[in-house]
């Protein structure tokens, strides 16, 4: 089964992919501008499961990396897209066949749409991680034993970097200082695979669930209850089915701040009439953990998303505001990103949170 | 004409170019270790003439990029020097058919040669300043309008990086960011060009004026006077005849730091049974301006080296002590690196001095 990109599902894809985000991976909005630019331009691209996908077929993944924060003044998506790919294809001597996500999130899910269409390729409906996650090293794709190198970066001026390193947190490391360099944001394309590597190391089904989620939401709105609808959804999912709202509130508290190549910080929310905040989410680009009364209730790589209470719109770190009303949700990740080896690489600690993984199922 | 090499040849030609290195190019010591194994394990390789070279051929320079302090810790010349240049053949898919050296300093005059014989290509008796610049945009090739990029850099674990950049300032930013993270001293290949190029932008004959300022040197220390002789030599020359001693003292004030990737500092020396230093030194790797009694007696491009004033063994910045005895040459450069376009790019202003370039000969 696969899924049709029409203009209107782009708009489902991109608010999916964002829910999935958790805060990062990119303002859907430019996504969707993107990817909706190209397909009015060139059509749509077809879309291939990952079953599908020939053993020797060159999949070449795309995303944006750097701070959100940045990317919200310093746009991105023009010829650096491009670019990152075609550096990559002469360096490897592989034409790419796909071409695969990164991840799902507001920008990161339709950027690889966009390429696609504009390159007369089809796009792998999977990910690296049914999520998004800041560094570059935080991928099933790594987990796997896949080399996220040769990588190239590239930027608005024409730029590219090649790099090779010995594993993926050297070039996740070497990668960032281009990044900063490089203004806080360049297109990125790494961990270079072919079919049957990406049916061992992805998650399938990635791009056709994050339209699910985002169509989910949209008829919720119709029918009177975006939240109803999204949890029943996602229930019905393999993934994500274990979901709870939890907490719903007023942000009376916000520290961001764009450091060492990331937007990172701290919200706290309050419930209606309380005086004082009783959620605490800590987020680096994305949400990281929700601490209700000091326990926590959901972690790492299990997901942490707010959303507008009325639309269930989510909302991206960068645009959290003070005053904002919001839901947060929480929901389990596909079993892959649970593996210790898989928590090992992307768990509380590699972020610096001192406590072990606990499943959402297990919290709520 | 060209020149043999033997392993008294690499003596005097690590001698000669420490010279030319006017402090900086790395040790002389370690560049005559690298190619001495190189020639006993794979024999001389053939030197030859800029102007003998065929137009079409691929032209790979290799250097090493980074502050000479570390690099007395931090030893460089191993399999990062054949992977580096390695890794700009597979961008751009033209197999290296010579080496060129990009500068003469005491390791990069020869670590050329040791790829050479490794390689089993020619070297080519031929540079892009005649000395030594501590920037990879302060070059001739880049004068003379020859892209610095694509360009490679690779260390000591296997890891590279293939750097396309708008120009050579740019590709200059993004190396040393690269050079810092990669531990302060990695391989270099830049301005990979054809030999009707070359032919264009580089300066003739200049492994072959290291060579005889070498043996100048060593001549006149059997002789009795070092300096004598190398001052005749240098008098013989086309490109360095304008010199002088600028100074004979004991150094009495050394500062020097490792910072943004260079070795940058300023030394004073005092004449024998002076109370206050009458001379002083300013550096960045290289040294860069000669003031004596707050005048200046010679400044960049042209040369100021400082020797040991009883062997005249020239001295790098890193390893200037305090209370050494030595005795300061001053020399003109090849007209190419005095022309305007010249020094807008490697003049005194462009290393934060604000004065104009004067000629040694106008000066002393």
């Amino acid at each position: 089964m696969t899924i049709d990109l029409s203009i209107p599902a782009l708009h489902d894809i991109a608010r999916g992919a964002a829910f999935l985000g958790t805060g990062g991976g990119g303002d859907p909005y430019i996504g969707r501008l993107l990817a909706q630019h190209a397909l009015a331009k060139y059509g749509a691209p077809p879309v291939v499961a990952l079953q599908d996908l020939p053993d020797d077929a060159n999949l070449y993944t795309i995303a944006i990396m750097g701070a959100p924060t940045v990317m919200v003044e310093k746009l991105v998506g023009g010829d650096e897209v491009g670019l990152a790919v075609k550096a990559l294809e002469q360096h490897t001597g592989r034409p790419a066949t796909a071409i695969l996500p990164v991840e799902m999130g507001g920008i990161n899910s339709l950027l690889p749409v966009k390429l696609a269409a504009e390159r007369g390729l089809p796009v792998v409906d999977a990910d690296g991680m049914g999520r998004a996650f800041p560094e570059l090293q935080m991928v099933t794709f790594n987990v796997m034993g896949i080399p996220a190198t040769p990588m190239a970066l590239a930027n608005e001026h024409g730029e590219y970097n090649v790099i090779s390193a010995r594993d993926a947190k050297s070039a996740e490391d070497m990668a960032r200082l281009m990044v900063i360099h490089m203004g806080g944001g360049v297109a990125l394309s790494c961990y270079p695979m072919s079919g049957a590597e990406a049916k061992r190391a992805a998650i399938p089904g990635t791009l056709s669930l994050a339209l699910g989620i985002g169509q989910a939401i949209a008829a919720g709105r119709r029918a009177g209850d975006p939240f109803e609808a999204l949890l029943g959804y996602l229930r019905g999912t393999d993934y994500y089915r274990h979901c709870a709202v939890l907490f719903d509130g007023k942000i009376v508290d916000l520290v961001r701040e764009t450091t060492r190549g990331f937007s990172i910080g701290r919200c706290s929310i309050a419930a209606d009439g309380a005086a004082t905040a009783d959620m605490e989410i800590l987020f680096q680009n994305e949400n990281l953990v929700a601490r209700r009364g000091g326990r926590t209730v959901a972690i790492v790589p299990d997901l942490v998303t707010m959303l507008d209470r009325e639309t269930a719109e989510p909302i991206t770190t960068e645009s959290l505001k003070y005053g904002q009303r919001v839901r947060v949700i929480g929901a389990s990740v596909p079993p892959i990103m649970r593996s210790p080896a898989a928590l090992a690489c992307f768990g509380p600690r590699s972020f610096g949170i001192e406590e072990d993984f606990q499943p959402i199922e297990d919290l709520i």
